[in-house]
């Protein structure tokens, strides 16, 4: 039923019928490239984060333009990528449950495929599991940099992990998951390279600790669209797992450059494509895109077409647009864009992109990872 | 990808992988009757919002048990329920732009399609496509019962697009849309009362002044899980779009009985089932269901199976719990049902609901209006 494309090629953006969710594909390659271009100088790997765009076909376009492969946080996420061409994926997190790691060994039949740990029991579980299918996985301790989510502490605790995952026959220690994520919206950019700093001590720390006790530590990987910067530039960091920079979203938005503007890092990518629904008073306009249309966990979008507008309050299938400071027109069935708060989750409700460049619909991308939760 | 059903039948509970929407069967069928027997007795229609459930394998359970149809908010979600066969449908929601009309009029060919106008402009669009299309479709006048949403407002306005749609050849006004959707969650028995009390005198005076002027009003719709029997007794309304009350949500779970208790007129049927996927420290467990696996906008689950311990925060892919004072097992690799805080977004997030009773599966069911936005 919902996984007709929501456009036609070739059709005007006016045609698409809403809501959609819309690639802008000029501002999406210039985001692409960019990061690209940065990265490239330095040194260490950009490993993208899928969970951001949940689609092969992006994947692939950051592949081409050099990255070595791409995270994602679920079993499932690791399926699309892998059965829609990535060779290389690396899952951010812990994975535990017998279906789960029967499906991640078969993957790792065919792809490269990480994995994290922070706790024996997993490293055992694992074990098993890759001896059954007769797979060796690469595998990553997970280390805590503040977030206080998964993750052991660094030091002696990751260490500990750290040897077990090196005794076992079917398991190699691929390095350290670092990902500070608590510190991607830190608003100012000196408080962002603070909690870096921070992050990359105890990296630095716990691969020290490693390698005093042979282990030798090749890869640590972390990073965000928020302090990338910080980790490239480190010494330690050896790899970028971004995700966000391809689409930008309202939240990342609010972040600070050096110099106190907002951040020019990257561009918005990324809209909701909504109607206005109703007109029934003069100072707000219902458009058909709620709940179920955008994420609202980092606040609602920012009304695209006109700034002036304030989305004011959702439902799960309206929102409401405070107008009265708004000049453009906002009439009964006009379209505007809406930019999502925060773009993995927005991503997550729909089943396809609709890839626009100069108003026209140039591509329908399907988003293969779209409720991939387990 | 993911549209795999999560759950084979016959399997139990603890075999079922996580994240997964899971049904208790047991109470879900108490939630049923108890509705269709208090309605039952009242002589007022029942026409439950399969917003809800967005599935017609539940909508016609509730056909089956006296309900004349169901509503739904968007044409798409018109559209699983017609083709899932139910053959009468409100849309209580106006319908705006060329492809959406020529959906909703091709349905009309099949079953009854009512829809909801606020805008003359509207009905001047529906009037062309009913024409175009051969069909005569019920029209609702949707009134803003004060959530300043849709709707105008009570009264002449309202008489106004009543006479515009009598006078249309291809619509027949079938009455007034009048859901006062703010007064659902009013926590308070005598708040929900008087704010009921409130809408049922706007369509009131809006029925008898649409009566004094030649235009009879058959039928008065709304009411909502938190409020329905105010409307029932009231003798003006004449039908009611509860949907939440088959499964409660932990939001509703906070509205409170007329003796100041906790609700008891239904319970908790709809779970999200996870696992918990780190133990990183003594006082948290990390789960795997987190925004993409629960909607948050009417707060965190709820721990069905461990109430003294507390969701405390989500990220894309994962939910912190706060396990101090829990004295049940949350071990890694446990599993555990997490009660939504808001029913309708979360299920938007699945594709299946895993029917289970006496912790054995007995069916899956596809959520063929999951990502209907249009």
């Amino acid at each position: 039923m919902t996984i007709r494309p929501p456009a036609e090629i070739g059709m005007s953006l006016d045609e698409v019928d809403t809501p959609a969710l819309v690639i802008d594909l000029d501002a999406f390659e210039r985001n692409l490239r960019r990061l690209a271009d940065r990265v490239g100088k330095t040194g260490v790997r950009l490993r993208p984060h899928a969970k951001t765009h949940k689609c092969p076909v992006i994947a692939l376009k950051q592949i081409e333009l050099g990255a070595v492969g791409v995270c994602v946080q679920k079993v499932s996420e690791a399926e699309a990528m892998v059965y829609g061409g990535v060779r290389d994926v690396l899952v951010t997190n812990e994975v535990v449950g017998r279906q789960k790691l029967r499906h991640l060994m078969a993957l790792a039949h065919t792809a490269r495929i990480g994995v994290c740990v922070d706790d024996p029991a997993q490293i055992a579980a694992l074990e098993a599991a890759a001896g059954e299918a007769g797979v060796t996985l690469p595998v990553h301790v997970e280390i805590n940099m503040g977030g206080n989510r998964c993750g052991v502490e660094p030091g002696e605790p990751a260490l500990h992990l750290a040897r077990l995952v090196a005794e076992a026959p079917h398991l190699s220690f691929a390095g350290l998951q670092a990902y500070h994520g608590s510190a991607q919206h830190l608003r100012g950019w000196a408080e962002r390279q603070q909690a870096i700093r921070g992050a990359v001590e105890k990296a630095a720390l716990t691969r020290d600790l490693l390698a005093a006790n042979g282990i030798a530590c090749d890869n640590i990987t972390g990073a965000g669209t928020g302090t990338f910067e910080f980790e490239a530039g480190s010494g330690v960091y050896t790899e970028l797992q971004c995700g966000s920079y391809i689409f930008m979203d309202a939240d990342y938005g609010r972040n600070l450059d050096k110099d106190g503007a907002a951040t020019r890092a990257f561009e918005p990518s990324l809209f909701v494509w909504a109607t206005v629904m109703s007109r029934p008073a003069a100072e707000r306009a219902i458009v058909d895109a709620g709940l179920k249309a955008l994420a609202f966990d980092s606040g609602p979008p920012t009304v695209w077409d006109e700034p002036a507008a304030t989305y004011e309050r959702a439902s799960d299938e309206h929102g409401r647009l405070g107008i009265a400071g708004a000049t453009n027109r906002l009439h009964l069935g006009d379209k505007i864009r809406l930019v999502p708060g925060h773009c993995d989750p927005t991503v997550n409700l729909y089943d396809w992109y609709v890839a626009v460049r100069n108003d026209r619909v140039e591509a329908v991308w399907p988003i293969t990872a779209r409720g991939a939760v387990y």
